[in-house]
């Protein structure tokens, strides 16, 4: 699977595109043949995930914030499958089913009223992330995220039950593999895990959590110990921080993992923003969290360097959460071309490091047809009235707060009053 | 038309949706029945363009930065249709075919071989322009852009030549108007105009130039005469900007115009990029171009603003160029609709104004449910090691310089380092 | 005069520092043997000003910002005098007289109730510059600036009247010549000037405007040439804005005078702040105006930069007004250290361009020894909460308005509450 | 000592002027009935420190940055004297005698050829200390720092000798107590403390370090334990570090003592500069040390913040180190006027939080006459090109590395140039 365009240094000639194909079309197996997660990974080899669901079609119209939930995979089929389809061009190995926040408890939660069943939800994301794993050597992994239920303090027999309920879709579509993604508590994550293994199938884990630990303060190295102990294969880390300090993260989980003489693959799926000014909750307090957080979105060039630094910390399941879309991952994949042997079908439409910026029209714009341009380059915001950083919003409170309680019902609008004038600091 | 959601307080009612829905459909009129795009303008109604085609393909990984040729319409037409609807759901009124640099001359410029001709792209892209406008209401444009031929002192006869073998696919394949854009010499564009005027279809025409005019230093008011009386009843600006200079620069065509004792109708397609630091080259010469904007990419609550600013100009076709995203767009129609009567079909899954983080799971993000708070947040950059502005790396050159004649061959390694050792200030 | 430190590069010698020694020994030219103003200025001598003095005393006590005025040449006779030792040492040709807003009518505007005349603030203030001037080889300049009458729209002959008091002082102390400063409309200037000239000393005028021009909208050219017609030999700009904008808009004067056939020197003494945001007013509208302004603040090697740059636009009496301390002067002199042929006396304790960092410790340090290093460093703010620009707040009043009017009472608290209410935008 | 203008409302009444004169007056009391340092902090008086002089002198022209050595005292005592009461002025109850680096080891090194012995140094910054300390309430305290011979690893016995060296001087001019300070081991200075406490003289000592400790990573807590073991009576920090973190790391400290059983007051003397990107070796090691920290200076009003912060955290030594200049220490005073009882003497020539602005000639600046207004302001850079943050320098070497060994010649040519090319990155 060696490729020529690996040595790094530009060729735009004709010929070597068609190598590329060709590399691309290797990379095309049928599904039959496919390795499982868990021989990839035993292998060295490096999975790289995809990006997340939630933000790009929020952005492309087929996702509302607040809610976040995913009817759309029932709704808007040709669109989720685009993007699962970009996502394998990219370079993605793993199509994780759009099924975030698909339990029946959330898609009922404040006044969010569904026409489809969280049943209805999880077939038809199964259905579309296998056709198009089907074209490509990506494997289908289904998904479970916190729940409602638990921040409502339910007991562990009610939230294993929301669970049991994704995971019956989930076998009987045959996904390749499990993860259990996106949890700030280990204790809720663990029960995930336990729910999860019952399958028989590869389990993956990842937190969403800084290098402070979950929102109940346990470590880093201690809730991946626990994550092991209830049987994840893979552990990590998800969204709510930025790639440098989920790096950062994974490596004091593997830390506590190799003190305790345990084993397992690490994972992670960062977010695609800069989050240097986080506190613990990471960046849902921050001010600009959704819908202002376009400053903050990495480059290319800074996501290469994450998957550098993720594979030097001995991560092998790269991928991303939200934020990412299709270059993201595309750029994953090209940093990591040599390890993995080829170039996604995507780099066919990107010169590497710039190379194609050759063609352009202006010679100083093909003057940047260079990898130093591009990883030395400071970029400017261009918002000269807005300030590099923020201060987080966090109320200081978690799990069994009165105000995190799950409910039917909308927001009533004295509900959101109070709401206002406590944020803004009225009496 | 009138819709109850127009009066911007939050209401999560799902009848409401349902009403929603039904005005949505209002909207996706057969083609037959729609109103031509100077029939729209003359009666003062607003016309929502779409966003740029080769910035959004790019990061989904279907056109090469660079070249930036759009041979997707044939290789990849469920990439380019998937993009078209979301810019229709998000409101656009106008599907324009995706050909930019569609010219034999372009295709062929500096060593990007092509394996499709330009007549089989803009065809391609015409059918798939047609077959989305049908699904709403929305008008199909045929775009021309500027040409290597001009930058490199072909003759009038030769540039109008190129502009022709476009035009007559559009003519065939019945398109409902016509669009000369990115033009940086006013000349060449009154050229395109001439050719396109031939065909009997309505002509918009639009410059990427700033308040400082074109790159020959024409003044943006003198322009506007030149194409009004080429024959373009609509004329304007798109690219190279931020909206806030676009729309300063189609206030000063207007007042030329005006001053002229001429009439015309006015568009708008900014870059969704912050640009303060632009010279007149706008953001091609900014170190950051193309690969590292990011931290410029305007906020969906910029974009309301921008929408504003120009309908106040008087500006009545407003879209965008690149950066534009479909969330750009629906957040143009959102800020328009109570002019335009009715909220795009994406509004569906949007809350105005954030209204929809109502359902957000902690308290403190439910309390940002509002108007005032996105209207007068400063987003951070989350990039403190980054300056606010940069300086433009132009090199003071244009038409007819030796560095911009086009040529078949692709740019030698040895002029490559040229173009490097002069950038890094070697001697 | 000659000094072979100037040659640039270091030497930690001690032999050469005894040279210097004598350099600036040289430099202690007994008074008598002075060249005027004129002289130097005819001879294309370099002439460094010295910087502002209600600032720089404002920070060690002395001043109080609000009323700013002068009455410490009085109260503390040994602050005004080291302050004037220091910038002598710096480098300075000039000493003006401690005499800012020193009119009686300023003195005694807005309850700013004195325990000394304006008559008695003059003669302390002639005598102190006097002292030191006779240190060195510098000249006294009696100093005159914009009045409260003029703003409340009273006669020329009243305006006058109140310049006329200032100089009679000037006159018996027999300064070098005059400066009329800091004013904001030409014609003001122009009265003072004629009153100034009457002396038959030198005049210098310099007004505190951008390239828009004065508060009334008169070019930068056309004041000057009023200024040159009304009788000042040396014309220029100080105060208000930052070095950059004032070099331009000293340009557009000399631009103005050459035009009009006139013949003048040129001067600029600007701000030690960036202020880059700022509208016609300059930096007063700026929100961070007067306690706020230190991360404006500009290092010693952005001021060698504004001298090469002033030198070359042909001013060459080149000084400083609010935020200049000594080192900014010596930084001036040293820039100008080959025009001059010497260093200043202070230079004693400065190694040109860090050299004598290679003394440090820290041998990191010591490798920032050199001129490349400061050059080029983006020094950056190590606030990241803040932005890199504001908004002015101006109220876009002048001359003749109703808040502008002088009285003598102190602002009363319900005069202050009305003007909190309208700058926190209450009703 | 009460004082009506305590109450923080403004009132520009000369009546009351003359009543805070009369107060000042009080705290001009001689020197033979002065309390020493511990009985007033054994009383629970706030005691307030003076800035620092090498900064400050640097920008005044008597200090070379560099070698940093205070031979001024004897070349320019009139210079030294006016900074001592500038800081009286402002407040102080301490006048550090100015010693800094005036060990003989010190002045000798790297080429720093010097005409004055320490002895004479140490003495003449005795007598201007004394000399100003007896116009007004303050105390007299000699002071030591880190030294050459340390960092060579020269034995216990030498570094004890060349502090004993300085004492000397000390004890004969009978200065009122002693300070330890800038000291980046606790070993040296627990030696300092030692020789510093044979005096019988009460010994102030503090270490420039953060919250990460010392460089040998000695933790705070247990440096604190170690000072007041080798016999000081108040610890803390100073220099190298922003007062945020100052305070921070003072608390550390304080928590150190006090599990320990011990008991010490504490004190802090930060710089006043913004260092949120520093590592542990403090702001020397930020690529603008030390000439263009200019965007970094704290303003006032962040100034009151820090008195405030420190005295909530038990702080009653409070005052300032590198970047203070006497504004900063008069608004440590100001702040802290309602806890000591009277307004120091420069308050005459300013109103508490901006209020003497409500004297401006323009509205919307008299309309800034108010606290609520400076305490949130977040002042902008006016240097878009500039980035908030830098990257520190550091080499990540410390005691006993050969590039940090003491040698009385000058640094060579090619040992600087060995210096800029690993500082570029040269081979």
């Amino acid at each position: 699977m060696q490729h020529d365009r690996l040595q790094g240094s530009f060729s735009p000639d004709p010929e070597e595109r068609n190598h590329q194909e060709e590399a691309c079309a290797k990379n095309m197996a049928p599904s039959g043949e496919k390795k499982g997660i868990l021989e990839r990974l035993d292998a060295g080899e490096v999975v790289v995930g995809d990006g997340g669901f939630v933000f790009a079609l929020e952005k492309r119209g087929y996702v509302k914030a607040g809610p976040w939930t995913p009817e759309a995979s029932v709704e808007y089929p040709e669109a989720v499958r685009q993007l699962h389809r970009e996502f394998l061009r990219a370079g993605s190995n793993v199509m994780q089913t759009f099924t975030f926040y698909a339990s029946d408890d959330k898609l009922e939660n404040r006044g969010n009223t569904q026409r489809f069943t969280g049943q209805q939800i999880n077939e038809a994301a199964c259905d579309l992330a296998r056709e198009v794993a089907n074209e490509g050597d990506a494997l289908v992994a289904g998904g479970v995220s916190q729940t409602p239920s638990y921040l409502s303090c339910k007991s562990e027999e009610d939230v294993k039950a929301i669970f049991k309920k994704q995971i019956d879709v989930f076998v009987k579509k045959n996904v390749d593999f499990l993860i259990a993604e996106y949890f700030e508590h280990v204790e809720e994550a663990e029960w995930a895990v336990q729910v999860l293994k019952s399958t028989g199938k590869p389990v993956a884990a990842s937190l969403c959590m800084g290098p402070e630990g979950d929102l109940n303060g346990v470590s880093p190295g201690e809730c991946a110990v626990r994550l092991v102990k209830a049987g994840a294969q893979i552990v990590g880390i998800n969204c709510h921080f930025d790639p440098e300090t989920c790096v950062k993260t994974v490596k004091l989980m593997k830390e506590g993992v190799e003190k305790a003489g345990l084993k397992a693959h690490y994972m992670s799926q960062p977010l695609a923003f800069h989050t240097p000014d986080c506190n613990r909750q990471g960046f849902i307090d921050l001010p600009e969290f959704p819908f202002a957080l376009e400053p903050r979105i990495l480059t290319r060039w800074e996501m290469q360097k994450y998957a550098r630094e993720a594979y030097e910390a001995g991560i092998r399941f790269i991928g991303g959460c939200c934020g990412f879309e299709p270059y993201h991952i595309r750029a994953v994949a090209e940093e990591l071309g040599p390890e993995r042997g080829f170039l996604p079908a995507g780099s066919e439409k990107h010169g590497e490091w710039g190379s194609a910026l050759a063609f352009h029209t202006k010679p100083w714009v093909r003057a940047r047809a260079r990898r130093d341009y591009w990883e030395t380059l400071k970029p400017a915001s261009g918002r000269p009235f807005c300030p590099s950083m923020s201060k987080p919003s966090a109320w200081g409170i978690t799990k069994g707060h009165a105000d995190l309680v799950q409910h039917k019902e909308a927001t009533s609008k004295e509900e959101l009053k109070a709401l206002f004038d406590k944020a803004t600091g009225k009496p």
